[in-house]
């Protein structure tokens, strides 16, 4: 492609190759669409699909797709990442910053529930596609969750709510959408079944949660696991940037966790004199753990 | 609130206050609208919407705003914010942490100049509100935008393309919107000219780039100026993902800018024997410049 | 320096040119200094000099630099930054990604105050230097902060500690180091004055806090404004570090800012319905602000 | 400690408990140390020390500490932090927000080696503590890090450097400290038998490289494996802002990868009209893969 005989040049120019957008002065295109066509023409849950999948959802894809979106946003300032988003703001930063520090946090714990959950239910699918029956696709299942990423399994129970009032009216659509030839309808039958093989197991009722609702839309609609947390970044990244803009509008400066009227606990050694580095050694050789 | 008489408490619950989200055990409330009514039932744009603005656009407001959504997706891995989502995944971070890193570069340079382009507008329609002709608000607008941002107008030229291929498209929607009554079409003449005038003022033409658009767009449709900024991250992060996801999928590890048979210049002083610290004094009153 | 006739080779290699490291394979020279003599000759406060500033500082220098970073390293969950290090390892997302979203913070409101106030020194001394009497160089500068930075002067007061316990004693190593001739001691009169102005002013004593003194530190060694930013965050990222790790030992999954037995205020709409988008419309032609 | 009777607010204090440093109005202790009386006594590097560790160390242990984080400052705009750091600055954010963006990047391929260095050194060294002999352990700990963490052996080998100048320096100051009864000297034995165990199997020489050095420092000091990355972080932020500054005192804006001289690869589908979305669709039933 390039005009050069030094191999740098084109090593440079490979270096960056991507297959999701073209650009040539006065041309963009994604996926081989120019943008002009795009705009005005596709929505915003049509562009995310097209970028991450590289063609174009049906409508009741995308609707599908952006019911997941909707239902995701926010869940308001105990989560970390819109507490930190509000403190972020306060600290003196703009909200590019503030969402940043937010979205980081987003990890295992806080926004990989999805793809976590993804994981069971194709693992599940995948023993039912080998011959096993759906209960013994679903047992299996939980074992390799419990030994991978342990005895909380991801998109089922909430801390807070008994039942997490998002979960139905997203299982509803996809098995509507299963009905209309939509989706293949494989997951939502695996899903509740891991929820009573969860109460089989524990004696109680563990209902599914949000992140297990989103996850069957986004297998059924044939995302990668890592991608439901993806999408959930950018479903989450909406309440993130609404509570930093409240914040900010609010003002204040350098908000911490709570009041200063409420001082935070201290329970380390009492105090001591420092009477100089050498004379409070720890041990010279002491434990390295792995 | 509180059951307490502790004022603390309430000083805590306080703390955290916001108009977004009402949640109690099974209860999720958005701005007053229970979240079950809103999955199925609304667009992602429209959530957005919800969410920044207390209340609902009409469908046609909406898709003003999904079209400004579509069109600033991606723009390449030449964009420092894409490149550092690719290089990001290779040092084994995920894809949250790699989507943090790169948001967050999204500042004044390279995700505010629709914010800037905003404010602009801004200046403009309120000298024209208070009297002046539409060319005396463009001429005092770009002054201010002279004067606080610098000869960069935020909004207009283009480093790559010589003609944005999205500016275009983007306003032919604003005008047709506010032809139907959707918007109030007072700002894409205001844009128009500011064109205009940076064409009168430097000779040649600079013609209108994606920011410049976006912001019309946002401008006709209420928001304000850093919310221009929140809304191109929300957008902007469609691509980060995307890039992150493609470079994850190719594999790689610590990918650097350039591949390493392109070494970087050194342009510092010659190799120097390390005598001892003292030797080597930096002079003890040096000038301390504002 | 390239052994090519395309010029795009140059281009790429001058590209990321740098002055602070030569590398060759095997090689590895800091500012002309080979690495292998640097190691355990040098301490790391007169490494992180020699990368700031391009040479080495005196012992005595050097020792001044370290007792502000000493004095900076923590200021306990309170501070935004350092409940968001323990928040985000919660989130299940690793050190550096803690760190980072921790660091990010240390902005304008709460990392910036030791640069502004190194800017507000710097302008005394500027106007001392031409002529003006300390009193009215101070006036001047507390003029010029207030128009750039608003009332709060950055460097004095504290909204926990009545008296700063960090301020005299580094105060008072900057003056021991003037009397020792190690550096001019042209600052500390300053920040003195500083304080006495402000109490002039406001009738009250706000004394000198902890950014006011790590401010005279850096002047009197002569690191430009912006690098009192950066000094602060070598120093803070230790305890950032320390609490990240703390709380990574005490376990904990996404931890928020308060327990959740405290719930949050809301102040949003009473419920509502949701009958559909196009029902409730916000205003065609909203006000918009600069 | 709190004088109400209402359970909550002691759990909201007890929610941020920590023993690193105790707050009263006037008072800072760090680890029961008053912080006046460390400044001017302590160097940065035993301050990092006692705030990671609660207690002080030797003044020996202390500059073994302080050699390993003199060494690992910077590694120039190849690796992607320093360029990330770069970029960020001139896409208008402020130095705290590019150090944040680059130290994020220090995940377990580009920060995280010498992390598990440590626990393969400690694997060994558990092995021999169990009665096996070196050569054994080290076969031992060799299988597990290839299950671990794959085949490339943290802290041996550099894709730039034949031999990282680095490394000898480092084990050098160990082995001196060893024999001067600073450390137990237990783990060079340990890292030069990996080197030796590492060209047995391979048939070619790789030596250790700087993490693989500092990890046997880190080890003989005591501290815990993920505590080798946070020190790592601390060591090569100062290197971040460095090159930030550099960049920031250039100019420049919206820094890419390389100069657009040198345009990215396009390896995606040829242009194509987008006819609606309904048109193209994707497979209804896709595999889901775990």
């Amino acid at each position: 492609m390039s005009d050069t005989n030094d191999p740098r040049v084109q090593a440079a120019e490979d270096w960056w190759e991507t297959s999701i957008i073209k650009m040539r002065p006065g041309l963009i295109e994604f996926r081989g669409y120019p943008i002009q066509e795009l705009i005005g023409q596709t929505s915003f849950a049509q562009m995310i699909w097209l970028l991450l999948r590289g063609g174009f959802p049906s409508a009741a894809q995308a609707s599908l797709l952006e019911a997941a979106l909707v239902a995701s946003v926010d869940h308001g300032p105990h989560a970390p990442s819109i507490a930190i988003a509000r403190m972020a703001v306060t600290c003196g930063i703009d909200l590019n910053n503030a969402m940043a520090s937010a979205i980081n946090t987003l990890g295992d714990n806080h926004g990989g529930a999805g793809q976590q959950c993804m994981e069971l239910y194709a693992h599940i699918r995948a023993a039912i596609a080998e011959g096993r029956t759906l209960e013994e696709g679903v047992e299996a299942g939980l074992d390799w969750h419990i030994e991978t990423y342990g005895k909380v399994i991801a998109g089922f129970g909430h801390r807070f709510h008994p039942v997490d009032p998002r979960a139905e009216p997203l299982l509803g659509l996809v098995e509507q959408a299963a009905r209309a030839g939509v989706v293949s309808g494989d997951i939502p039958p695996i899903a509740r079944a891991v929820e009573a093989a969860i109460e089989r197991r524990t004696g109680r009722t563990i209902p599914m949660n949000i992140d297990g609702a989103t996850a069957v839309i986004f297998a059924e609609l044939g995302f990668a696991p890592p991608l439901g947390r993806g999408l959930f970044i950018l479903s989450r990244s909406v309440g993130i940037l609404a509570h930093a803009w409240e914040q900010s509008e609010a003002g204040g400066r350098n908000k911490g966790p709570m009041p200063k009227q409420i001082p935070f606990t201290y329970s380390g050694p009492q105090t001591r004199r420092f009477e100089s580095a050498g004379d409070v050694d720890l041990p010279s050789n002491p434990e390295v753990k792995p």
